[in-house]
């Protein structure tokens, strides 16, 4: 099997929003991938940090460290969460594997679970899950992925496996 | 476990589209998900209803009846039928879960299948399976879910293991 | 079991892009999938070909062949590319099957993978895995889907279970 699974675990976040400008936030290891090298006119804010942790913790938002975009700041890597500063329709969508044990994962709002999606896992058998949802978001709205509980946390992520958070505004309301 | 599967489904649908109003139609218990309280100046169509039977009918449009957002009434509850009144280039995306049996599953415009996504179900192992698609509408185009036949009918969705579909205009045509 | 799952390959690529025009790249079997029928005003470039080939080879783009929305011919179906005319910020997604053997499959920009989704393969269970990204891309950057080795091949595709390949720019850089 040529493919590497390291235990290292690997988020990417790609949040890009429209309006007055935009941002970008890309959590992933740097050495697997290559980061565009140009500054769009109308990007505000992009970032660039590294994941430092292994399996995330649990019902409290998962802490992508490794932002390749994140001009504007939008996403604080320290809580690991996205506070809208433009309002508008949001397109967010997840994707994760599961190894190890299931998972079980949430994209919320405020504090509150707005989309819940679940993968069993079959000993020997990565397997992949994904959920996505259109979010409205006012000023200061927060929007975050989870794990609810502590139980269903096999969320994998390796330099090869990615596990990734993306979204961006779609449109202005 | 602390992950709680009821047998109740639960189907969430959001669907916005943008141009000279948006609209978002959002299936889902509330008891679970909160609904954001903003009301968006452009959003025309809007609305709220609830998913009252369990694993969908097959061969027939998918029945979202729990609705957070339709304002504009694009989206039929009583059909399952989303009829296209802004011409556009959209983005769908579908997410399902497996439990029970395989699921499959199928995106329709007018009538014909566009995208077929297929999942199959080994027994005690939940399973998540996505599709999305671009595509473009006219005025009166209509797109839905549909189970296309009734053997792989394991569409499984609760108050905490959504099974979903999101839409949106991204583009004038 | 009513669904026929053939073993001829079917790739469904959707690509649309919007600015100065937009274009729509999809593959599919003409015989199970029906096409609109309109002419956006300025979808510039839409086409239509067949695929013709069993399982992709691996370390090189997939040569999705089967187009039904290219006229801009941004996308080459001889080469599986996707080059990039309007710079600004796409939303790319994917959805596989897996069937036979694991898949891992990468979506590429300029020759390095810059998302990687994988799916075990569980002998009897045909599985499905996604993954999606937000790229920023600038003219001629080019965008593919490609398996990284010929071991982990298993990428399924019928007539009637589809594999497929999406994007569309959101916003201009």
């Amino acid at each position: 099997m040529h493919l590497q699974i390291s235990l290292l675990l690997l988020f990417c976040l790609n949040i890009v929003h429209g309006g007055d400008g935009y941002f970008s936030e890309r959590y992933q290891k740097q050495s697997s991938i290559k980061g565009p090298h140009f500054l769009p006119y109308n990007v505000k804010s992009q970032g660039n940090v590294i994941l430092s942790k292994a399996y995330p913790a649990a019902t409290v938002p998962i802490k992508f460290d490794k932002i390749l975009y994140n001009r504007q700041q939008h996403y604080d890597p320290r809580t690991g969460i996205f506070t809208c500063r433009t309002p508008g329709l949001y397109y967010f969508s997840y994707h994760v594997h599961a190894k190890g044990t299931n998972v079980w994962v949430a994209l919320y709002k405020n504090g509150s679970p707005i989309m819940y999606t679940y993968d069993e896992y079959k000993k020997g058998y990565l397997d992949q899950a994904s959920g996505s949802a259109v979010i409205d978001l006012m000023e200061n709205d927060q929007v975050w992925l989870q794990l609810p509980n502590s139980e269903s946390n096999g969320l994998y992520s390796s330099d090869y496996v990615h596990s990734s958070f993306s979204g961006f505004l779609f449109a202005h309301i």
